[in-house]
């Protein structure tokens, strides 16, 4: 590990960008304080929002580039007019040259992976890279792949996603073998999609040593906390996660409408005001902002597009731990124990994405 | 519309069969005195609920057997096995021979999809059919189909369950040109799975009179309600219906817990306990029991298989407004305006499932 955390920050990335990825990276400075930062972007917005935060400005460098990915560009445009010169590959290409030990992008998340796997190319053994991300669950915190990186996927990906998932899980919750379930519409053996069951057959066969393949779970297993980790594809990972932040969103804002309603449930609300910051910071979307691009030879983050500063930080600090338990190192280890391919890598094969 | 509501009812299926079944639709009955139903399953286990239900007994009438599909069938085995002799078949029969208008049922969902397409068979112009639910949203009630019926399809068949939910959403909504999304990943243009895409493209290309195409609509927007009816293929579908369940019931409980930890925030709960009733009324998922089967010539309804009598009632209601509607001849006419095939029907096409 290295004295100090060095964090490559995409300055323009997100719906706003420096105005919130600089009061958000101040923040998660006061949390770590051994954070150094690497600031890609235009100077001439950097440089006011660091006049705000002394403390920041002290650790931070400053890159300028007037080149920033658009939310609206594909994959292909953003490599095309982005490659080289935009603040989003620059600190990507940071991380590659050894210059940071992470990137956070509140960036294109299209774009993103793109510039990532293609600067920074997949470790041995995965053919395509996913996001992850730590999902609460009354149970405690279980890992939840892939949210949207890859589209489509077969049954050998599937199992990909399954070692890297553990790799993370064992790290973060410190388990020596953690408990994997694949995302499905039914627990019985025949439900679901053809390349869901092969996975299944999969992993039940090889048996892996680092993680206990558990069976199916449907999607209101994910917050029961049914499994350490669950796989699934990044698309219907993604309507997993975007279901359960708009419920919860959801209930949030109505709950808050009728407490505000009457004068008695406002007593009421004074009453119990314990109860309702619990449930607050339990529902808090910036709480689980983050996802960790996993299967890269380098870290890199992916914050919210639309976060504030606060969910930012927390973008921030994902990345921190993942240097800070050397979350790279011990994935790879688990997916090439002797330096090699993984047990069974067959060839590379690539989706519609 | 017939003169009294002929429900025929599975009364073997679910997790629990006869006991919930027919307490459920006693409860129904007190809401629609105009019901009446046809009951099939073991008159040993049926007939002690009727006695303890004499305003139910009265408007039923018993069909025995024996021979009820297991939640464990394959569809196939269910259709091997229980074809016209299990409790699910005959109730599906009922509709099919005209001595019912409508069949609801709490067992294997892929038996009952099977035994209903096999036996009623699907709409002109209607390759595969769906399940369609209406969704509670912040801005009303949305049409979401297909919530697991069939697993992948391609664009043709995205755009059919964009005509039958937007045929089903102006019929319970009193619409005349319901707002329809697909749910993608992303609301751009370039995202998600190509089949989606190219449903798009179909349905801005077709500009259909009843239905209002309005772009893609991300997993979180259901809720907010951004359309009156949401498309999504069978899989995704489910995943949203489950993960949005999962998460209101696990917020439910968390609330619950929190409200009776301390003195104060019991003493809260009291003086707060409409809104908390308003809430509870707003996440009980029996309230949205009940999927219609569309595409189909006749009406079926699929309960929750582990839902109590309260929530089956729920499932019973539904079937008895989609017959009180009209809905099946809704539907027909608007795939059929002619008589004849929908505008645009290519050739029968069967993917996976």
């Amino acid at each position: 590990m290295p004295q100090k955390v060095r964090i490559a920050l995409d300055a323009m990335g997100g719906d706003v960008g420096a105005s919130v990825v600089i009061p958000g990276a101040a923040i998660s400075l006061t949390r770590h304080p051994d954070s150094e930062f690497l600031l890609f972007g235009d100077r001439a917005l950097i440089e006011p929002q660091l006049a705000k935060h002394p403390a920041m400005k002290k650790v931070s460098r400053v890159v300028h580039t007037d080149v920033a990915v658009s939310s609206h560009d594909k994959p292909s445009q953003a490599l095309r007019r982005g490659r080289k010169t935009s603040s989003m590959w620059l600190a990507i290409d940071a991380v590659k040259k050894g210059e940071a030990d992470v990137a956070v992008s509140a960036g294109n998340t299209g774009a993103l992976m793109a510039m990532a796997r293609f600067n920074l190319r997949t470790l041995p053994g995965i053919d395509r890279p996913a996001i992850a991300a730590v999902w609460p669950t009354i149970r405690g915190d279980s890992v939840v792949l892939d949210l949207g990186a890859t589209i489509g996927g077969d049954a050998h990906h599937l199992m990909e996603l399954a070692v890297m998932g553990s790799a993370m899980a064992s790290v973060l919750f410190n388990l020596e073998r953690p408990t994997v379930g694949l995302l499905n519409i039914g627990v019985e053996e025949i439900k679901g999609r053809e390349e869901i069951r092969e996975a299944a057959e999969l992993l039940r066969a090889m048996n892996l040593p680092q993680l206990e393949y558990i069976g199916f779970v449907e999607a209101d297993g994910i917050g029961k906390g049914a499994a350490d980790v669950i796989v699934a594809e990044g698309f219907s990972g993604n309507i997993a996660l975007k279901a359960t932040e708009g419920t919860a969103r959801q209930i949030n804002d109505f709950l808050r409408a009728e407490l505000s309603r009457t004068w008695r449930s406002r007593i009421g609300y004074l009453f119990a005001k314990n109860a309702f910051k619990a449930l607050r910071d339990k529902l808090d979307p910036n709480k689980s902002n983050g996802g960790v691009l996993l299967g890269l030879k380098g870290i890199v983050v992916k914050s919210h597009g639309g976060t504030d500063a606060e969910g930012f930080a927390y973008a921030v600090d994902v990345g921190y731990e993942m240097v800070h338990y050397d979350l790279l190192n011990k994935i790879n280890q688990m997916l090439n124990p002797d330096g090699g391919a993984p047990p069974s890598a067959p060839t590379a094969q690539e989706a519609v994405s």
